[in-house]
């Protein structure tokens, strides 16, 4: 299989760390693939995604597959470990917050397209306040749900991660360490080797 | 249930739909919702996303269910009609679709977060054009592929119907017509009743 692969994405990170939890990492060939939404990039949105965004998964039969949490959810239908989208009546739970931590990811990819990439006489304050507003509130919801971070990993937990991750990696000003449940967490969760292995360039 | 609606928003339409063509529309109770990136919303922040999106859907035990795809999963897993997600080796293809449908409506809601509720003088005509490209890219391989507009309904269908529908409610001078295959798909996909039945307001 090969994987449109950025070191920074995290949503490419997320599809890793559940290749490697997984014991699928082996399989799966790396390849650099640069995007942004404001340039083109014909012969990845005509082979790989068409919406021009990472990741995308191409089978040794050739179909590709998007977006992330469809590649984990794939990749967690293969033979491998431990399962980590559960099939029981907690599947709606963990697929839920997979969803709010992306969301956080979403909002923080939003941040930085505002404030880095957008000409800075074209910035809008109120839109910023907003993504931020956004990650703040699912911040919010995860410290006041400790028992997610508890008990067999799974995607929601994973997504957490990279969402922390990413937060550290783009916008370390952007204290978040007033979660102290959170920082605890992922102080821990931040040294599995899967982590390890993914971490963005310093 | 209860699900947090809208008239306009296109998420919540692809809910509906999947809710009507299983049989369990009359499940579900509509609380109108409204959310704008800009503006907080405390209430359903708290009690409902807190990334503040529509739709989220709120079981009866008080658990609380999204996104949109999320929650189409969790319709297509209770006991009602035809399954809209195939749970054979050809779910990788729709869900796939699905996102990719579902990226038209991102990438048009953004083109409509650009274009109407940033302030003029903040518009950035390399963003508008960008997500406009992501729109069309995604026709292109939409119209190139009608075999995933035939065959059984599924949830990439329905998506497509609503990304279409959408793309007709706010961007009619936008035209995508010269897509032959989705123009005549669209015209007997949309007399479907679910489609009928959540038609955007005039």
């Amino acid at each position: 299989m090969q994987l449109a692969f950025s070191e920074t994405s995290p949503y490419v990170r997320k599809v890793r760390i559940c290749a490697i939890e997984r014991g699928l990492a082996d399989n799966i060939e790396l390849v650099p693939t640069t995007v942004l939404p404001t340039e083109k990039n014909p012969e990845y949105t005509r082979d790989g995604n068409p919406l021009g965004k990472i990741p995308a998964l191409r089978l040794d039969c050739g179909q590709v597959i998007y977006n992330s949490g469809v590649i984990c959810e794939y990749l967690d239908s293969l033979p491998g470990g431990d399962q980590l989208i559960p099939a029981d009546a907690s599947r709606w739970a963990v697929l839920t917050q997979h969803h709010l931590a992306s969301g956080i990811l979403d909002a923080l990819v939003a941040l930085r397209y505002e404030t880095w990439l957008r000409p800075e006489n074209l910035r809008w304050s109120d839109w910023a306040e907003g993504q931020q507003r956004k990650a703040f509130q699912a911040m919010d919801w995860f410290e006041a749900h400790p028992e997610m971070r508890h008990g067999p990993l799974n995607l929601a937990q994973i997504s957490l991660g990279c969402a922390l991750g990413y937060w550290n990696f783009r916008f370390a000003d952007l204290d978040w360490r007033q979660y102290s449940g959170l920082k605890a967490w992922y102080a821990e969760f931040s040294q599995r080797p899967s982590m390890q292995a993914t971490q963005p360039p310093a």
